[in-house]
């Protein structure tokens, strides 16, 4: 580590070797020594957001397509109380963030300024590890055990909080010499992955060979290329089924890849889907629950009596817990079962009404070789899958906390980690509204995002929610409450009032068109799908 | 009451009984039974925002000019937690709000499906109570509750949480009878304001009688129009000086009212204002302190050796208080001082450069009668004060937690509040992105609001902020966080996107042709005034 003038410097340096070297940003008046001092220390990219859930949001997408944490620097209690919906998705998601939040200087706090409010009270629901640095001598050894707990698999969320005065008073300690390199050896040790449990693969190979149909439900990173191909080789050896579980923070899906079709969100769907198993082997995933509770439907969506297993969970290794499991199948060398062909391009045009069932036929057809989907098309993109089984091999990312607003943000930073892969968001206006300033971040970066707003300006799944909890059909104040018609969104206004060129679709063969000038040029672009 | 089928219909009809009769809303899957009992009661008028930010900050307008709490619909966690920010705001406002957050019915809470979390935990510290209901039986109970939590003065924040079953499982207790009238009384009771004690008054009294310069400085309810006029003549009297606190809840001001001017919020300029006093006499407001701590400047800004005596703090009777010092003072009959005069109405168009100074012109010209200012202008809007003074009578809101954000989502609530003011919401570029949804709420349901973009296209208060904290002149990354001309944000093009209409000036004969023709007509307008 270089000297550090304060203690701000001192946290920037520590940060840097520890490998943290974006920074997703969003800072106030608590937190100037810090942009201070990232304008003096080299290294860390520096992106603002103008509003800290796309900050935390897209802490999270860069984690998830870079596999290390970012930061992010926000501004006390209510900046960073506007960053915890998608904190909480990012933990959901094992996403791992370090999340620095200034702070009034400590002698102020006491004086109950307006902004003063318990930042480690708001931070603590959505956090692992919460912690507020006591003075500037104190910032590198915090800020090390913060990046610590952000590798910690499978990524935790990691709150550091710095009053302004140990940011801005002088560091009396010298730094020791080689703590870049001793940082790096305790983050490698940090972030091992225990492997699974012999007992746990004998118990897993053993529900493998029972009678009747088994499933092998994935999570986490069992979703990865090479963890879904042993999957499949266990699939093909043992007869089993391959699923994923319903929210997956990075799928890797399409053409030559094995296939983990994802569980239905619908609680019937998702029931009915299950009723066939016996067995239900759990690799980085838990029992699978519903969404919501609905009067007189079960929240257990296992069928009663099936054996639950686990093989290993979220934060193990869970490739090495399918290879030791392909190994006690005696499927190393079996060639994997369930892997989608390339899906014949479509010789002309499309064209026809905007179904899903149309939108998804273009997505598929026109999806680049290891685009990055992120789907918060809601209720539009719930018959997606299928469709896009064959497509170019890509990435499927989904919001694991279910937190609405999560899409855009984490488009951010998926572009910011894979800088050469197209990152294609498809959402539901609705869902778009709550971060929408994310566009703007988009626009000022350059980053190659295509975004598509499904219009159907109405919070659609709610009509169904309506019914499925029993509570009837909507009468004119529930519908009101439902949908966002009165006046209608105009998108291609609003991406254009951030700086993203927008056209709008009403027809196929329009977004078709649409879809494939966006995806055909790098940087970014909406298109405004009208339902 | 009358019967409710369910506790969510027993929670709308206790809240009416309550006089809870506008609910700002985003609800989800979880509050669908909440959803359909407003459909199926009637007397709630139902707001819908498009961010949860949107809702609690109408929540806290709405209680600013009404007086009296409305009710926010939230869901879960994370849908509290997006609304956080802007009840802090409302906390540090002394705005009575209940919020009702839906979260899983109780069962589906222990399987931790995705939208899981601690919503007590979330709603902690920007709440004075919290509970959740245990039983669809208890909910009217709670609900009366939460009631009597908001109304509490000056107004406090009561979270309700509701599980998805106490809503939608039967009421089997029977509705008592009178628990409308028992409600009103109960209401009346909590409202109730204790009196200054008579040795506080003595000591204010004593001194106001002393040598030097004395300062009477208000807040809360103290800064309404007969409050005001009581100061006034206490002032004529004693020869004291009468001011606000920086951030006022609701500040009545303007020609015929006695002023009084806010503290400044530099803290140089704080300091050099409250240099002369050799006391300070606190009414409805606490010892001034810095907004933010600065490296060797003092964090309380009364000057060392100042006399500071509370005559009454914000919950209690600041009205009566003053009635009771000024009879102290013998100062009952004196006619009051410090009342500006209307200012002479401009003989032309005005016309020039967008100076700050000139912008206050043109809005102290054509602020019409009963206006409600919004003022969110953070940099542009510091110095209108003294520019407006003598201005047609109206009320100045500005964010009393410092949370950025709450300007034009306090303008939805002021103008369901009060139909017939036209409120004028000021707002910083930067400051408007974090809620800008708001102004979709504003076009659905016609309301009477002009909001004036000041966009400098900078976080312009941080570079004073850079300086002010001692962190030196901003180099190219601390640059890029702090600006936002790359790409420049078109109001115009946002406004529009969410259905209000727009124009762009840049000279100020156009502003104050716009401004004027804003005013002129009911309904929304944005002007984007590019600096």
């Amino acid at each position: 580590m270089d000297a550090a003038a304060n203690g701000a410097e001192s946290l920037v340096h520590t940060l840097l070797d520890g490998g943290v070297d974006v920074c997703f940003t969003n800072p106030g008046t608590s937190e100037m020594h810090f942009v201070a001092a990232l304008d003096r220390i080299e290294g860390m990219r520096c992106v603002l957001g103008l509003f800290e859930g796309v900050v935390t949001g897209a802490a999270d997408g860069y984690y998830r397509m870079s596999g290390k944490p970012a930061c992010t620097l926000l501004h006390l209690g209510p900046g960073l109380a506007n960053g915890l919906a998608n904190l909480h998705n990012a933990r959901k998601a094992g996403s791992g963030i370090v999340n620095v939040v200034g702070d009034h200087a400590t002698a102020h706090v006491a004086l109950d300024a307006p902004l003063t409010s318990d930042i480690e009270g708001v931070a603590r629901p959505m956090s692992h590890w919460v912690h507020t640095s006591r003075s500037a001598d104190d910032i590198a050894t915090d800020g090390a055990r913060a990046v610590l707990e952000a590798n910690a698999p499978p990524g935790r969320i990691a709150t550091l909080i710095l009053p302004a005065d140990t940011a801005w008073n002088p560091v009396g300690r010298a730094p020791e010499a080689g703590s870049a390199a001793r940082m790096a050896a305790q983050i490698a040790e940090a972030r091992r992955r225990a492997p699974a449990e012999p007992e746990a693969v004998r118990a897993a190979a053993q529900a493998l060979r029972g009678d009747g149909p088994t499933l092998l439900l994935l999570g986490g990173v069992a979703l990865q290329p090479h963890a879904l191909e042993l999957a499949g080789r266990i699939a093909a050896k043992t007869g089993c089924t391959v699923m994923s579980e319903f929210y997956t923070a990075r799928l890797a899906r399409g053409a030559g890849r094995v296939a983990a079709p994802r569980l239905p969100y619908v609680i019937d769907a998702a029931l009915k889907a299950l009723a066939p198993f016996r067995r239900i082997v759990l690799v980085g995933t838990v029992r699978p629950v519903g969404f919501f509770a609905y009067p007189g439907k079960p929240g257990l969506l296992a069928p009663p009596g099936a054996e639950l297993v686990t093989l290993a969970s979220v934060d193990q290794d869970l490739e090495g817990a399918l290879a030791a499991l392909a190994d006690a199948c005696g499927a190393t060398s079996t060639p994997p079962a369930g892997i989608p062909a390339r899906a014949a391009a479509p010789g002309a045009a499309l064209s026809g009404p905007l179904s899903p069932e149309g939108i998804a036929a273009v997505v598929a057809a026109r999806l680049p070789e290891q685009a990055i989907v992120i789907d918060e098309a809601v209720t539009t993109g719930r018959g997606f899958g299928p469709a896009t089984a064959g497509a170019a091999p890509h990435d499927w990312l989904t919001g694991m906390g279910g937190a609405i607003g999560f899409g855009l943000p984490v488009a951010v930073g998926a572009a910011i980690a894979a800088p050469d892969r197209k990152v294609l968001a498809l959402e539901g206006d609705g869902s778009a509204m709550y971060t929408l300033q994310a566009l703007w971040t988009i626009a000022r970066e350059g980053l190659d995002v295509t975004t598509v707003i499904f219009a159907n300006r109405s919070y659609k799944i709610l009509h169904g929610e309506l019914a499925g909890v029993g509570a009837g059909t909507p009468g004119p104040r529930a519908t009101d409450m439902l949908t966002l018609d009165r006046p209608a969104l105009d998108w291609v206004a609003l991406a254009r009032g951030m700086g993203v060129e927008a056209v709008r679709v009403d027809e196929l063969g329009a977004f078709d068109k649409a879809l494939r000038d966006a995806l055909g040029r790098k940087g970014p672009a909406l298109i405004e799908v009208v339902l």
